[in-house]
């Protein structure tokens, strides 16, 4: 049977012959890799999320958890499959062999990740949020705060969380108010108390794993106002020994769980700190550890930002592509109706792939997650080469490129997985609206993915106010050259992909010319009032880009698998990338439509 | 407190100051109205709607119905607003007095039946389809037909269905194979004994009335394959006795129950007729009475589409519209962040309504609402003119005008109402995508309306294969004609619309001429293959019109009310109405890209 979480041979072509995937085993952290060692990773998360994580997809979304005021209830086939998602090494994939990982690149890791956030987004939740959270405390935690707080993650006896939010500070996080109040010495540095509630805790209570390690951002009584005064803090659920054995339970009380429209299957929770549910060493405060120096826990976390940010975009790409999976086989196996112009009620209905219109929705959310999965792992291996590449200005080339594509990365296919799982519901037809098909719970699962970790208007102004214009616009450089690059081979290619080429040149163009006249708009508001719209015309640049580049790949190659990339990348520039020119248009008057706005007036 | 359903404001502007509803009164049919009875239906719609609809609105979708095997248990709430809504006329505001009915114009039933929507969709679902089924049978029963099944139905007493789809059949109609064998005569005509299971049977079974008289189609023996052989039949729940007291239960069964994402609190059932599981006058069989002539149940079916389709759109539009106040509120009232380029800590946080990108959001709410609203009332206004209109050539504008729009009327607030409620939920944040908040259940009940009473696509085929080219192009002459009026009436106008008309004149001059180039085309599935954009470039043609005419109507009026037309106006002419140039240069190509596309590609 073919898998319908993710297509195995769309990765392969991903990793091995549009990017060269396997010449990272020349570098040193890699070197014990080879494709063998790759596709046994592929093969073992395809069979561990068909097997484990998918069957109890839509049993977690109609069983979410509950509290019963002291623990909370999930259902045993989350334990179960994160039993064997540990076992198997994936919470340290992507991790140093010193701290018990396999040195995988992280477009690997990515790959390998794709299928259990198709097979189930929910369960996987748990160790995605832990990956992150021992990534960070890898890389800005002292080696006795790794040792003793990352390590049990990374082995997967323990989960974590990250505790940014606070119900009056969301997106503006410099508003948080937890206090941390200094309370001594500890084997693991400074030690303060922690007072304060925290909202939107994903993984924030269960009893899944032996710990949970949140966390959590939060003030000293010194600090300054705004995002320049907080600072970060490990608060274990349940307090550790200075020889590693559990001791008591910390002041972290869960205060209640948000019941969402999708993505039930993560708990996820309101906590509080320090209200006294528990009294550690006798007395109420939530025992934490500083990570690194006072008033940096921001920058300590937007460190890690990216890699999250690159999850939810990977998330949602799964969750698209899974979406179109079910929808082709549906639409090939459902008969109704007849070609057009050939309405003969004797003959035979014909499958509705027959249909021209559900061609079409087949090829957007064919356009949509093929792109989005190129994109993600495009960017994952920016990730290794930002590290691993041996020459520094690869290096240094990589960080930028990232930087300047995490926000397309997480926003992109969060948007547009949107609109192409809808394809999918509306190919299913009424049977799509029902929950006896999965396709209506991808749908409520991904509207998550353009909210959570910086919302789509986020990673707008992040783009537009920040990326592109950073280190005097040596990102946005970065990426010129790599699309202008992609455009010269599509000249000089054999595949007629000349006229794309120009196209794509032409907005590549035009977004360097816009991007200069809001620069230059001088006003705050009127260079960033319409950065939306700079976000989606500069991400359909992107995948544009990432299209052609597929296509390239495909050049002196036949088969149904190559006719089928070439098809969708000239479906995009058809009926994709045209949309571009509304929106640069609009921002290149400087449109105040939304400025003159007054509230009154709504 | 002001209501978040819908805007009475708005209503009053486009009944009383947009169209001039109040000439209504001069036509017979609506002598015995005056202004003061319209707002008195609004009122009670108001008030019903707030006080008995929306209060339970969640806790249907949390309870959705259930079926132990013998009875559907549906929570008790329903019933007692339906009473309400009953006793109140609402079943019968737009009847003739000889069938108990209020005689109001259909506009003013429609805009009071937007509050109910907008309360409760689900609730709303049963009287909603009872109208359709009493319309129905009031236009083509016999008198005795009308008397038994139709009254009680007006009364509020019975409730009615639609039964079209099959498991094999949806869209395709024609291919439905449910049997009617001749069973002699009856004091309502011809008797048949129905076979064959109706699936998406909406309100098809349930305890909230006396009785539910289905309509159902069905094939009789002699019937010619396809949509030609296709007939209408009464068959009511429970038989009734030739002196009108309740007889034997008929052969309808309740195979199964649905379960759908959202519009959860209206019952779906599958169901079974003639399967035996009651065997009235000793044996198996549904019992069911011919409506009209045989084979012609399609047309009597489609005869009614109209109303349906623009109660759908009318459906879309109240979800939308309550979503936006929904969300216009939370704007209001949440503090988050600050002004661009105001970023000093010390001071407080703004509320959200002050971010450019939030207003961006609010503004495509308003202007997808209202915009719906206004199409949606100016449709029902045409039903009421194509019956009552004085002139008769005004009666046959209004039926062709009306014919061209229904498709409008259902697709594009379908469409955009699902992208409208999407910034709702966005504004919301974290807090939308949860069920504290009714955002998130607007966005999942909204999801069926592009699929039901013919999807998105059949729209599409429905316009551009027939709307557009019937009566050799009257129905687009008609059409064509309004929108020039308008477009002559901006450039006379006073208020700075010149460009706006400009822009609108050279879309409909576009879409002109891709008319007549897909009609050129010669080959069937080259012109109707990329129906669906032809579809979504038409709809925004229309509601640039219509916003058009609104800000027009507002020319020498001051105040917020007013100037929010006029801004809303503008955005839909500045970000909206941008996006149909790319459909229209790719339909003017007559762009194979989805012909092309093989099956064996994906």
């Amino acid at each position: 049977m073919v898998s319908k979480l993710v297509s195995r041979r769309d990765i392969e072509f991903l990793l091995y012959e549009w990017m060269d995937t396997t010449e990272l085993i020349r570098r040193a952290r890699f070197a014990e890799h080879s494709r063998e060692t790759f596709d046994a990773s592929l093969d073992t998360a395809e069979r561990i999320a068909t097997e484990l994580f998918a069957p109890h997809n839509r049993k977690a979304d109609l069983n979410e958890p509950s509290f019963d005021g002291t623990r909370v209830h999930i259902i045993p086939e989350v334990k179960t499959a994160l039993k064997a998602f540990s076992a198997a090494g994936f919470n340290a994939s992507a991790k140093d062999h010193a701290l018990g990982g396999m040195q995988l690149p992280t477009v690997v890791e990515q790959a390998c990740l794709t299928y259990f956030l198709a097979a189930n987004a929910g369960t996987t939740g748990y160790p995605f949020l832990s990956i992150a959270n021992s990534n960070l405390l890898v890389a800005h935690g002292s080696p006795a705060q790794i040792d003793t707080f990352a390590r049990p993650v990374i082995d997967g006896r323990f989960s974590g969380t990250m505790c940014l939010s606070e119900p009056q500070a969301g997106s503006s996080l410099g508003d948080i108010r937890t206090r941390a109040s200094p309370d001594g010495a500890s084997p693991w540095g400074p030690r303060y108390r922690l007072f304060g509630g925290k909202m939107w805790i994903s993984g924030g209570d269960h009893e899944l794993y032996d710990n949970i390690i949140h966390l959590v951002l939060a003030r000293t009584p010194d600090a300054p106002p705004g995002s320049k005064g907080i600072s970060l803090f490990i608060v274990p659920k349940v307090l550790i020994n200075a020889n590693g054995s559990p001791g008591e339970r910390n002041d972290v009380a869960l205060a209640g769980i948000n019941h969402k429209m999708g993505y039930r299957g993560t708990v996820n929770t309101l906590l509080n700190f320090g209200e006294g549910r528990f009294t550690p060493e006798g007395r109420a405060g939530a025992i934490g550890y500083l990570v690194g120096d006072p008033h940096k826990g921001l920058s300590y976390m937007f460190h890690m930002m990216n890699e999250a940010r690159i999850g939810v975009g990977l998330g949602a790409t799964a969750l698209a592509y899974t979406a179109y999976l079910h929808a082709l086989e549906y639409a090939r196996s459902r008969p109704q109706g007849r070609r057009i112009g050939a309405r003969n009620p004797a003959t035979p209905q014909v499958n509705i792939i027959e249909h021209p219109d559900v061609r079409r929705m087949l090829l957007a959310q064919k356009a949509c997650a093929e792109g989005a999965l190129a994109l993600n792992l495009y960017c994952s291996r920016l990730v290794d080469d930002k590290t691993t590449a041996s020459l520094p200005e690869d290096r240094a080339r990589a960080t930028l490129l990232l930087e300047i594509l995490t926000p397309i990365c997480k926003s992109w296919p969060s948007q547009w997985a949107q609109e192409s799982i809808s394809h999918a519901i509306q190919i299913h037809g009424g049977y799509g609206y029902t929950r006896d098909y999965p396709v209506e719970q991808f749908y409520r699962d991904n509207r998550l993915n353009p909210i959570h970790e910086g919302t789509h208007g986020i990673q707008a102004i992040d783009l537009l106010g920040r990326k592109v214009v950073m280190d005097q616009g040596a990102a946005l450089l970065a990426l010129h050259d790599r699309i202008s690059d992609t455009i010269g081979r599509a000249r000089a290619s054999s595949l007629p992909l000349e006229d794309s080429a120009d196209v794509l040149e032409n907005t590549l163009n035009r977004i360097v010319s816009t991007t200069a006249r809001l620069h230059d708009a001088g006003d705050e508001e009127r260079k960033l009032g319409n950065a939306t719209l700079y976000l989606e015309a500069f991400g359909h640049l992107v995948l544009a880009w990432i299209w052609l580049d597929q296509a390239l790949t495909t050049e002196g190659k036949v088969g149904d698998f190559y006719e089928g990339k070439r098809q969708a990348c000239h479906y995009f520039y058809r009926f994709e990338l045209p949309g571009v020119g509304p929106r640069l248009d609009l921002l290149d008057r400087l449109d105040q439509t939304t400025l003159d706005m007054q509230d009154t007036w709504f």
